[in-house]
């Protein structure tokens, strides 16, 4: 049973406490929060401690930590908790800063501790399924990625402000979905971002919408398409284009009801959030986690994702800042996989 | 916290001890087991007791039984626990024999013990969607109910024999639907039973496919099809077409991804059968009884609805047999609502 | 290049004189109605001629006459014409009395004229592709099938009181495509029929909402449901199910948009009604009937098919009103294939 | 009744001839081609005659031409033939060369005589379907369109390589469904082009996969991906995302059947290609063009936005060759609309 310290009780870290506590092999210790309330609200309805997080992290009992803090926080907790012999399980995006995530994951690495990061889109039961069917052969040799990613409803313009932008904040999410499905790193990014939903965004300095194209060494093209607002719910696509057929993970419904009237045949909606479309992938998740933790194995995602899919974001921000393509080469030095 | 004693620790008292320990508000205290190893392995991985039915009924801590037993024991059982104060929550059928059945109803009312019959479906999240539909009067006025529901695959020719035939054990779960949407018994039940799967089926009495069409005071018409065998998964479809529109609850989808090739385009299938389809509606179904207990409400499904589905699948068998409709009215006296 | 005569210049006459004109191996020559206007309208839209029944029929230059008169002319049309030696397409039903029906096959194929009869569904694309994938074995052996059929509205209570009732009328085509997909006629049929969707088609002594099963021979079994009124467009759907997998020929959309608001997502209706949706079906089975008479060869749906259906027609008839099934050898004589 | 030359009798030719022939106001007069076999068989086909496209021009009787000639000889027929005071609708594109088809615009807008361009993805009932459903304000505000156009095979590497490349074959299509949709020409474009699908298509200096993103003035943003290869068929797909909603014009499927076995659910590609996508289309087309000759009205397509469309692939051309985004105002001088 592996003994779990929980860094941050936010929503983000509510589903985390949630899989933590389900599954068999991992029990919810103890839990940390700025806002002291928040830990003790989920400590008590999980029974579990709340602690400081360098507590946490200091308690050789705790034997992995899962750091849902703010950004801002990530690289030092790492890093600390790897120091500390921790396994570790760091919300996206690794941190804001590109030189900070590349310094946290060498660091990180130098303590040989396995460190996995949460881009929880890989383990949704959609998006493996056609990797599987990608993988098998079923459609040749991929050409063309296309995503869809659009959030229901823009946050708070407070939070757009320290989010980072739109490409690290939500986009980071579909950068990961492309390596994961093309299995490399684009070698250039072409990104273009306006703000069409609602003109405070821009005001910000931020997107609220976002095309960004992809080009690899191999002439393949991946296509990324984000906004802040599709009022319908949470619309989560991805269609890959290879030589032998066509893939399309669809959204999820909120049920399968379908109302023929006179006015159109009408059907459920998207489910409306990441809670609702993505839990299952969080348990899986967290699954993976605690069954590589136990074997010693390879994290299913690594720092070096993470600090991948953080790089494309920031190539996607220079470019649409500046209205040319960026190459990867000029922001990311390549390292060997 | 409700103390919970199950009854049962095959196949779907498994699933149900998943659903008590997951639920905040009960704790799965005992396990009973004609097979001991069974009641054993299912208490060890939920750390509960295992004891004897007898012992578990008798024990005044437990708040209420799960009876997850074969059928022939159902009535002695709700008989006994009711008895003992408990709360109940039985699967169905409640009886093979309807007299039987009617008798327990009688006994269970008289102890004042809430009993609810587990017709999981009612939980499922499609169906209630589309229930929900209908009443806020989006179809208007239902006119035609179609129901589909195949199996995968047909049970061992051992179980077949003693299972009370398709329309008590299979069709029962389509007869309660029927009266969830339909509010109402019907009239006339006319039946149809071939055995064109496996005629080692028809050598057993039984039918592995049928049809069953009711009528209703009011007119409306209800028709079942029922196959054992579906080889593509678990076909679960419910249609009611009303005055102002057809609403449709169609199957729910092993994942999201299509793939387009030149041999056409390939969509995931069904779910495979009950645990992949109704685990969400078992554990709705959990909590509602929860619920009903706690707050000494009425329970969702009563055992008259239980009989009123055992005294349709009565009359299918006695149509199916005899090739003659046959009147509601000839199997079961009407009893107020 | 076939000369045509047309009796019949309704709603389904008007529709054939377009599949004639459009055919470029037929030319419609001469027109007849009863109402002289509605045949003057026709043959002049068509710069065809206008006639009495009998002229045409006795005009040697005429290779062939399609009959789209009202039903009850049927019978003597189909007689004079082929014993004129031409070759006949009448629309469905042949009679609506079996023995005049009987007879008039009789009489038919004494002359060795071929007559088809106009069971347009035959030939829609969808149903064709489910029967050419049946035939190929894609889903092994037929076990169940199930037909739904729905008008969009009721017809004027005019129309019901001549129209022969809703089996003979409406479900006639279901009754062929029964016998087109089973290759059979059934053994059993057992029909209930009510009038929920409007009480005056009752009280005119039909049915407006019916559900009929039959059963063969082998065990298979099919079902057959009716509606007078869907109102969101014409569902016309059929599903077969196998031994190895389900066949279903889904609805024709007006359009493949689906629009996705806050209120849920919404899609094109069903095409509304039998023009919109079988438009093609009546140019291919024109062409087919023209293809079978300039090769000589049989007729793709015979007398005997028309004949057939009415049969079955007749014996769901009695089924609903006696309440009872109906074996079809009371009804028609087994004649070899 | 218009009488109408065609001016070139190959494939797109003999899909206009058909729409003409079947439009109950036009007729096929004359038939041009270079190869004399072509133009007969087309004109003995339709009962017409054949000429030189001199000869028809020329001819005072004939009242409209279409021209379907290769597209080096566009802008020369087009000009002679509103010379010659005729009516004109001709193929897509105007020209190759963007300041030929301006001038050409210039020419014949001197004229005063009405000239369509054949983007006949505009009359496809789904397009429109969508377009109407935008226009009625049901999705809001437009924010972000994406088209998919992808060929089912490549065309051969001689056609390749005097087609003027994919941007001003094959993506002009979508250039014109983007002004259709978005009612605005973009301000900037930016695209990607690869020959991932055939290194021969890259050897001969053109694309066959290609992502460009095009901004407007007031923030929207439209993507077309297209790809020379989609083995599944001809995959044309519109998706709005507006402020309220999101509108998707899905594929045509060749029939509506879908299996269900063992291997998963598959249904029916896409048509194959233009003609059995877009016949209805050309129709509809045709129709227009008729309407608005006979009515003196404004043509629904026009030279301006033949010229427009031209000036997108110019700039996506010159942008993918340049990697760098191409802003409309150094392509194309705005015109007032």
């Amino acid at each position: 049973m592996l003994k779990i310290g929980l860094l941050g009780a936010g929503r983000i870290g509510r589903v985390h406490a949630q899989a933590i506590s389900e599954h068999p092999k991992s029990v919810l210790a103890a839990v940390s929060d700025a806002v002291p309330e928040a830990a003790e609200s989920l400590a008590e309805e999980y029974q579990a401690e709340t602690r400081s997080s360098d507590d946490i992290i200091a308690d050789a009992s705790i034997d992995a930590v899962l750091i849902a803090t703010p950004t801002d926080t990530h690289s030092d907790l790492i890093e600390a908790a790897t120091r500390a012999g921790k396994a570790v399980l760091c919300e996206k995006p690794v941190d804001l800063d590109l030189d900070r995530a590349i310094t946290c994951q060498t660091n990180a690495s130098e303590t040989g501790q396995p460190v996995m990061v949460g881009f929880n889109r890989r383990f949704d039961p959609n998006f493996s399924a056609l990797k599987a069917s990608f993988e098998a052969g079923e459609i040749g040799k991929a050409e063309l990625l296309s995503i869809t990613s659009f959030d229901p409803a823009p946050p708070p313009i407070s939070y757009v402000k320290v989010s980072g932008g739109l490409f690290r904040d939500m986009m980071i999410h579909d950068f990961d979905m492309a390596n994961f499905l093309m299995g490399q790193l684009p070698t250039m990014i072409s990104a273009v971002g306006t703000s069409v939903v609602d003109p405070e965004i821009g005001q910000a300095g931020d997107y609220d919408t976002a095309v960004v194209t992809m080009t690899y060494a191999d002439s393949r093209v991946a296509v990324i398409k984000n906004s802040r607002r599709a009022v319908y719910g949470y619309d989560q696509r991805v269609e890959l284009l290879g030589s032998k057929g066509l893939l399309q993970a669809h959204n999820i419904l909120e049920n399968s009801v379908v109302k023929s009237t006179a006015d159109g045949v009408v059907g459920a909606k998207p489910t409306y959030f990441f809670l609702e479309r993505y839990m299952t992938a969080y348990r899986t998740e967290w699954s993976a986690f605690v069954d590589a933790v136990q074997a010693g194995a390879d994290m299913p995602v690594t720092l070096e994702d993470g600090v991948a899919a953080l790089a494309m974001a920031e190539a996607a921000t220079r470019s649409a800042r500046s209205r040319t393509p960026v190459m990867m080469s000029d922001v990311l030095k390549p390292v060997a996989k």
